[in-house]
C-alpha cells in the first residue's frame, strides 16, 4: 500500500478552517489565483506518492552510512532529491528575487505534509535548508544573501542548523562554542556539535552550517551568543567551489527512526578553525534563532500529521482487505474485513479524527503566518503575529503527540503483522517517535505557550481564539445537519474548561509559577482539543451547508463525543497540578 | 543504569493489596512461612538485576539468527539460562511430584515481573515453557506426564505454543492445520504455523510444541480443533532423546523489537507427518488452551508492568543526573537536575503511578488465581475463580498499554538522548510494543470483558469488585492522613462512573452488542482507572496507618488527581459510542 496525497481534506481544511478563500478574498495571495492551489496540491501529491513514498522503506532499512568521513544517502536518494529541486519544490514560498516562488506559507504548509508522509527521513532535510534561507534572509549581509541564497532556494545546496553542544540542549545557556575574529571580518569557528541532522551528506555539493558560538568577550548566558555561517566549501568570489573548510563530521547516531536522515557530530576548527561569517550583530545570534523558529515548529508539527495521516492509510487499507470473525450484522459471506468490527472501527476513526485536527491546527498556523507577513494594516499584522505565536507550539506539541499515537495505534491495526518490520507500520511509529522531541521537546513547547503566548496583548489574543470557538459551538448547537449527535454539548463543555483553566493558568503565573509549570502540558492538549474539535466543527458545518457529506460531520462528531471529551479531566488535572506534582521532595522517593 | 527489582514496593502490593497477608492467615500459603516470600524476592531480584539484566542490550543488538535451520541465540544468553533454571527458578509453581516448589501465583507474579524487567526477550521463552507445564499437566496422559513433565518443570527442555496460522489470527475457526490417527494411538501433523515465539533455539536440547490441528471428521470451526504435543526430537523408553521429528523452522521475523526472542515460522509434516500426541480430548483443543489463558494473559500483563518498571527506573536515574535550566525555587548550585522542572517530575510521578497500579492490578489477579487453587470451600474457588477470569483482561490491557505509554514516556524524559539507540531507552518502547497484541490483542480483551466477565454470577461478580473499590473511597475519605488531596473525590467520581458504564453495557450487551462493543475498549480502561486508583489508596492508607511513608500516599493522591479524572470522561464516551463508532457505511469515506 503506498501514499496518496488526501488533497481534498487538504484543500478543504486549507480553504474553510484556515481562511485560504477568506485570504484570497482579502486580495492577499494574489499568486493563487484561479485553480493555482489545487493545481499545486495535486502535482505535489503525485510527485510525493510516485517518486518518493517508494523510497521510504529502503531509508530506513539501509540508512544513511558515514564511512572514512563520508555519509553516503540511501540507493535512489540523491537522484530522487535531484528530481525534486529540479522540479522546484524547494523555493515554493522563498523571495522571487532568489529563485523563490514567494506563495503563502498555507499552500507550503500542505506540501510539507505531504512530502513527509511520503518519507519523513527526505523531507527533514528541506526542512532545515529552510530555516537556514530564512535566516540568511533576515539577518544576513548583502554579500552573504548573495553568495548563498539562490543555491539555498534552489536545493542545489543544503543548510542546517548547530544549536545542541553535549551539555547544551533545552538549555542554550550552558553552550560553550567558541568564535574568534579574524582580521579580514570573518570570524574562524571551533567547538563540537551534537544531533545536527544531515550535517554531512551526499545530496548536494556544498553544505551551509548555521552555527551558534561564543565570542570571547561575550557575556555570559544566551545573551553571549552569536550566529555564524560556516559553508562546508568555502565559495570562490566567482560562485564556483573553494577550499574545505574546517568542519567535519566526527560520527553518526544509531537511532531508532528516520534512519536515511543523518544525525551527525560536527567537529568545528580542529585544524585551526572553521572559516565562519556573522549572521545579524554580534551576541544577537538567539535572536537570529528566534525569527525562524515559530515556521520551524510548525513544520515539525506538520511532521506530526504527514507520519499520522500515512500510518491512517496503512492500516485503514489493511484493515478493509484483512478479514478476521464476523461482526455482529455484518452481512457479507464469510469472515468480515476487520474494519467492520467496531474496535477497529474506533481505532481508525480516532486516527483519522485526531490526523485531521492536527492538520486543521497546523494550517491555521500557516495563515496566522502569511497573514502577519501579508497584511497592509499594522495592528493586522501585529494580531497575526500573536496568533500564530500562541497556536505554535500548540500545533507542534499536539500534532507530534498524535503522530506518536496514531503511528502506535496503525501497528495495533494490524495485530501481529504491526510488529514485523516488513510491513512498514512499525516505521512510522520509530519516525514519528524524535517529533516530539527535536525543535524543543513538547514540554518546553508547554511551557512557551504558558509563560510567554498567553500574557500577549495581554491575554486579548488567547481570549480572541477562544471567542471564536464559541462561535463554532453555537452554530453547531443552532445546525439542523443531522448526524451532528452530542457535538455541541461536547465541545461547549470543552471551551468552558480550556476558558477556565485559562483562567487559572494567568493567575498562577505571577504567583505560583511551580503551579502554572506542573500543568502546562495539560493545558496545552486541553487547547488543542477544544480548537480542534472546534475546527472539524467548522468542516461539518460547511458540509451540511454545501453537499452534506456526512463523513466530515462523522468525523467532527467523533472527535467531539470521543476524543474532546477529555477536556474536563484535564481542566481538573490542572487545577490540581500543584499540589500533586509539586511536592517534589517526597514524590521520587521509592 | 542497570535494573534493581523494587522488592519493597513488590512485597508492599503483595501484602496489602493482593492479600499476601489474607492467604498466609486463612493457612493457605504454608509455604511462605516466616520470611520466604521476601527472601525468595531479594535472591530472585539479585539474580535477574546481576545475571539478566546485562544481557538485555546485547539481546537487542545482535538478536536470534536463523541459519541453516539452526536457531542461534545471543552471546551469552545459553549461558545465563542455564543458571537460571539450575537454580531452580523455572518450576517455582510447578508441582513439587515433578520437581517443582508449589509455590503461589502470587510470588511467582512479582518473580516474572522482575525476569522481564531485567530481559522482556529472555523472560518470554519461559512463559510459554508455562504454558505448556500446564496443559501437559491438566490434560496430559500419565505417559505425556510422566515423559515431559519433570523436564519441562526443570527447564531442560522448554515448551512453545502453536496456534497462529497466516489466515487464524484473532480468529482460530479459520485454522488449517492437519492431523492424522496413525494406527499406533499417536498422529501425523501436517501444516504451517507462523509467530511461534521461541519456536526453534539453542537454550535446550528438546523443544515441545504444543500444536492445534484439525482431524480429517472434525466439525467445522473451533468445536474441530484438538490440540497435540508435538516434540522437536522423539523421546525414548529411557528418556534419552530419539529422532529428530518432522518439524522445522522456516524463517524468523524481522520484528520492532524482542529480537533475541525468535518469533518463528514452523513447518510440521513436509516429510510424511510430524509424530504428535493428542492433549486432552480430540476436538477439544481449544478448551484445553482456554485453560491456561488466564495465566498466560496475566504474565503478558506482567510484561507490561516490568518493561514501565525498567523504563521508569532508566529515566528517574537520568533525570536526576541531566541537568539543564533551572527549576523555579532550586536552590543548588548552577543548573538543576531535570527531574526537578514540575514538567519532568510531573512525566516522572506518571510513569510510577501506572506501573505500581499496574502491578496491583496484575498481583490482584494472582491471588485470585491461588485462592480458586487452594480454598477448599467450593463456593470460594468458584468467587476465587470468577474475580481472576473478570480480572484477567482488564489487568492483561492495563498493563501493556501503560507498558507502552511509560516506555514512550521514558524516551521523552531523555530528550535527544532518548532517540538514539545506545541509550537503550527506546529498546523498552520497542519491546513493550508487541505485549498489547500478543496472547489476544487489547481489543480483544476488552471483548471478552464485556461479553464473557461482566455476565459472570449473573453481574455478581463485578458488582462484588466495585463494591470493594467504595470501601477503599470511603477508608480514604475518613482518613486524616494528610497529603491525600482529593483522592477521596476523585476516586469517588471514578467508581460512579465504572457504575453506571456497567449498568449500560449490562443493558446494552443483550439487544445492541454493537453498541457495547463499540465502547469496550474504553470500558476496560475506565475499569482499570477505578481499580488502579482504589489500589494505589489502599496502599496510601497502610502506609497512613503504617510509618507514615509520604511517598506512597503521594503516588496514591497522583494517579487520583492526574490519571483517574478521565473516568468520567470515559464514561460519555462508552455511552455515547455507539453514535460515533458505529454508523460504519458513513465513517469510513474520506
Amino acid at each position: 500500500m503506498t501514499y496518496r496525497a488526501p488533497v481534498a481534506d487538504m484543500l478543504f481544511t486549507l480553504r474553510h478552517v484556515a481562511g485560504l478563500d477568506r485570504l484570497a478574498a482579502d486580495g492577499l495571495a494574489p499568486e493563487l489565483e484561479g485553480d493555482m492551489a489545487p493545481a499545486i496540491l495535486e502535482e505535489a501529491g503525485r510527485f510525493a506518492g510516485d517518486v518518493i513514498a517508494p523510497l521510504n522503506r529502503i531509508g530506513d532499512k539501509v540508512g544513511s552510512q558515514l564511512r572514512d568521513g563520508v555519509v553516503t544517502t540511501p540507493p535512489g536518494w540523491r537522484e530522487a532529491y535531484k528530481a525534486w529541486t529540479d522540479a522546484g519544490w524547494n523555493g515554493l514560498t522563498a523571495d522571487p528575487d532568489f529563485g523563490g516562488q514567494g506563495l503563502p506559507q498555507l499552500v507550503q504548509a500542505a506540501c510539507v505534509e505531504t512530502w513527509n508522509s511520503a518519507s519523513f527521513a527526505f523531507a527533514l532535510g528541506p526542512l532545515l535548508t529552510a530555516g537556514a534561507i530564512e535566516a540568511v534572509k533576515a539577518h544576513g549581509s548583502e554579500h552573504l544573501q548573495q553568495t548563498y541564497l539562490a543555491k539555498l532556494v534552489s536545493g542545489e545546496w543544503m543548510g542546517t542548523m548547530n544549536l545542541t553542544e553535549p551539555q547544551a540542549g533545552s538549555d542554550l545557556n550552558a553552550l560553550r562554542a567558541k568564535a574568534e575574529r579574524a582580521p579580514d571580518g570573518t570570524y574562524r569557528i571551533f567547538g563540537q556539535k551534537i544531533y545536527i541532522t544531515y550535517g554531512e551528506h551526499d545530496l548536494t555539493d556544498n553544505i551551509v552550517h548555521l552555527v551558534l558560538a561564543r565570542l570571547p568577550d561575550a557575556p555570559a548566558g544566551t545573551r553571549g551568543i552569536s550566529l555564524f555561517l560556516v559553508p562546508k566549501f568555502l565559495v570562490n568570489p566567482d560562485g564556483s567551489l573553494g577550499d574545505r573548510n574546517d568542519v567535519r563530521c566526527h560520527s553518526i547516531e544509531h537511532k531508532l527512526g528516520i534512519h536515511a536522515s543523518p544525525t551527525c557530530t560536527m567537529v568545528y576548527g580542529d585544524e585551526g578553525g572553521a572559516v565562519g561569517w556573522l549572521i545579524g550583530e554580534e551576541n544577537r545570534g538567539l535572536a537570529c534563532m528566534f525569527t525562524m523558529m515559530n515556521n520551524a515548529r510548525l513544520n515539525v508539527g506538520l511532521q506530526g500529521v504527514a507520519i499520522a495521516e500515512r500510518a491512517f492509510q496503512q492500516a485503514l487499507h489493511y484493515a478493509q482487505e484483512r478479514r478476521q470473525g464476523r461482526a455482529p450484522g455484518y452481512t457479507g459471506e464469510g469472515m468480515s474485513p476487520i474494519a467492520e468490527h467496531p474496535d477497529v472501527r474506533r481505532m481508525l476513526l480516532r486516527m483519522r479524527a485526531q490526523t485531521q485536527a492536527a492538520r486543521a491546527l497546523c494550517y491555521r498556523v500557516a495563515e496566522a503566518l502569511d497573514r502577519a507577513h501579508r497584511e497592509t494594516d499594522p495592528a493586522a499584522r501585529k494580531a497575526a503575529n500573536e496568533r500564530a505565536a500562541l497556536l505554535t507550539p500548540i500545533a507542534k506539541a499536539y500534532s507530534t503527540d498524535i503522530g506518536v499515537e496514531v503511528a502506535s495505534m496503525g501497528v495495533q491495526v494490524h495485530g501481529g503483522m504491526g510488529f514485523v518490520e516488513e510491513t512498514g507500520a512499525a516505521q512510522h511509529l520509530r519516525d514519528a517517535r524524535i517529533a516530539t522531541i527535536y525543535e524543543g521537546t513538547n514540554g518546553i513547547q508547554a511551557i512557551d505557550l504558558v509563560q510567554r503566548k498567553l500574557p500577549l496583548s495581554g491575554g486579548d489574543t488567547v481570549r480572541g481564539v477562544i471567542a471564536e470557538m464559541r462561535e463554532t459551538v453555537n452554530a453547531v448547537a443552532q445546525s439542523n445537519a443531522p448526524g451532528f449527535g452530542k457535538t455541541a454539548e461536547r465541545l461547549r463543555d470543552a471551551v468552558d474548561s480550556l476558558e477556565r483553566a485559562t483562567a487559572f493558568m494567568m493567575e498562577a503565573l505571577g504567583a505560583r509559577p511551580n503551579d502554572a509549570l506542573a500543568g502546562a502540558t495539560d493545558y496545552l492538549k486541553l487547547f488543542a482539543l477544544a480548537l480542534g474539535g472546534a475546527s472539524l466543527a467548522t468542516k461539518g458545518l460547511v458540509a451540511a451547508d454545501d453537499s452534506g457529506q456526512p463523513a466530515r460531520i462523522a468525523s467532527a462528531r467523533f472527535f467531539a463525543e470521543q476524543v474532546a471529551t477529555e477536556a474536563p479531566a484535564l481542566e481538573r488535572a490542572i487545577v490540581d497540578g500543584a499540589g500533586a506534582v509539586g511536592d517534589g521532595a517526597l514524590v521520587l522517593v521509592a
